[in-house]
């Protein structure tokens, strides 16, 4: 089918049409069908939520969890869970299949595995994408999931509205958490797991840690113990994500963020596009063999781009 | 002092010129002063070792090990260690001072410490000029140490001749590391800290793990356990790297290798340069401004870089 027409059947509220046209993006390399441009213009209604924290710590069960509650309040849920690429299995592991067991085929709940590419930053602007057609397809909720700690990662889940730092008693002492630049992009911070020994040592840890930047803000980031398998303290994280959103909204920092979300969108774009440009030249595919003589990498680059911007 | 003479001290091999270039590169954004470039003609000599694993590994170390021994062998050495910023403390966390406590003042290793940038790959490409720059002021041993199991941070352990995960016991059940990509690019195997618990049922698990790519491949990667702080295993894990580098010279490996690394130098400098021609064209910043009132962010974007393509 032509994209146009899945188009109109999005607009329609088509499931099938929604998964087609995240592939498509997926798919596209950056060079976006003009037919699926007009989504991006309908963004910004859909509440924003990043999920992070070290692999191991519960987070599609937690993310689960939320899903079934906001359901319950009627709220309809797009997940995107970054999942690596093992070549061993050809494809994401685990996601899809543990979660299809869990909030099962409910079609208030769209969930979307991703996995990484091989290309640095392809998948942050994969998953922002694909963010931005749950917002259009109109989604209440989308919650972007990324396993790991990488900068990368963390700069998917810091792209949110609110961003919730999944932390264990095991995760250690703090110090571990704060090396892996956890600690400074949570607004909200789940202690999951907390009938784990020494669960509320951590709690204390990590509120310790977080005392350290309390002063100056208009949002005291809470620590919240759950036990994401029972759903305990589930109610309490969404009545913390509650708290968080009204507090954005009154202070105008929301305003804020989507405005700098916005202006990095369009910097990601371009930079994306120019880089297509770049690398789909013939002429530049013929260079690239040439230049691999060349004894300065500056040398060849340089002539690379200069030979490019020349036209 | 002007860049022209710290060159000529790096040549002679000063260490403190070494510093200053490094830094000279990292605050570049880009923009490489002409008289650092031939440095970067100057580079694979050195044999470039990547370690990584999950926070609290051990990996730091087990480096520090490995710098002792290779010291003992009368081989020189440099250490990139890729450390998350914490906004807390302004830079990055723990990295240089543990360090300076262990491998103390020996002029034979250069440990340099670098923080997360804001910019996303950016961290990458400086971890990488950095490499070169080692490489080409002569040491014998280049050692790329990334914390987190993030795409970015794996990029750069994995731009090495040979790639060392480490992994520890709690690391768990194979399926977590997997899960993190690090399984796909290990050429060896450390299991740290193999006096705690179930350590030899991670090794199995390990083993187990790596079985299943072992058909095709004309290295087995080796799964070595160490107790990092005592010392132990480190020569057994020194012996392996030779090995590997022995078996990646003879099969040929090495060399196409390096030539796929120069590649993609080679197109990450003309992804920079590219990058940073389009946003520092001061016409681009003003239309910046303008495109933000523009309501699809693809057309803000394409306009911005037809313009600059334009001239």
């Amino acid at each position: 089918m032509d994209i146009a027409v899945w188009m109109e059947k999005f607009d329609q509220g088509d499931v099938r049409a929604l998964s087609k046209i995240i592939t498509c993006l997926e798919n596209s390399n950056g060079l976006i069908p003009d037919a699926v441009k007009p989504i991006f213009s309908r963004t910004g209604n859909a509440y924003r939520i990043g999920i992070t924290g070290p692999p191991g710590a519960g987070k599609s069960t937690l993310v689960d969890g939320l899903c079934n509650l906001y359901r319950k309040k009627q709220l309809s849920i797009g997940v995107i869970a970054v999942d690596p690429t093992s070549p061993f299995s050809g494809g994401a592991l685990l996601g899809d299949r543990v979660r299809m067991t869990r909030v099962g085929f409910d079609a208030g709940i769209y969930v979307r595995s991703m996995a990484t590419r091989g290309t640095l930053g392809g998948l942050a602007e994969a998953a922002l994408d694909a963010a931005d057609v749950l917002d259009a397809f109109g989604k209440d909720i989308v919650i972007l999931e990324t396993v790991g700690v990488g900068q990368s990662e963390l700069d998917i889940a810091r792209a949110a509205d609110s961003t919730v730092v999944v932390l264990v008693p095991e995760s250690g002492d703090g110090v571990q958490a704060m090396k892996a630049g956890l600690m400074e992009i949570g607004d909200l911070f789940v202690l999951n797991k907390a009938d784990r020994p020494l669960a509320d040592r951590a709690v204390q840890e990590i509120e310790a840690a977080l005392d350290l930047k309390r002063e100056h803000a208009i949002w005291n980031p809470p620590v919240i113990p759950t036990i994401a398998s029972r759903g305990e303290g589930l109610d309490k994280l969404i009545d913390a994500l509650d708290k968080h959103r009204i507090t954005l909204q009154e202070s105008g920092a929301l305003e804020v963020k989507r405005i700098n979300r916005r202006k990095e969108r369009i910097r990601q774009i371009a930079e994306r596009e120019l880089r297509r440009r770049l690398w789909s030249d013939p002429r530049l595919r013929l260079l690239d063999k040439n230049v691999e003589a060349e004894e300065n990498p500056f040398a060849a680059a340089h002539k690379l781009i200069d030979d490019f911007l020349k036209g």
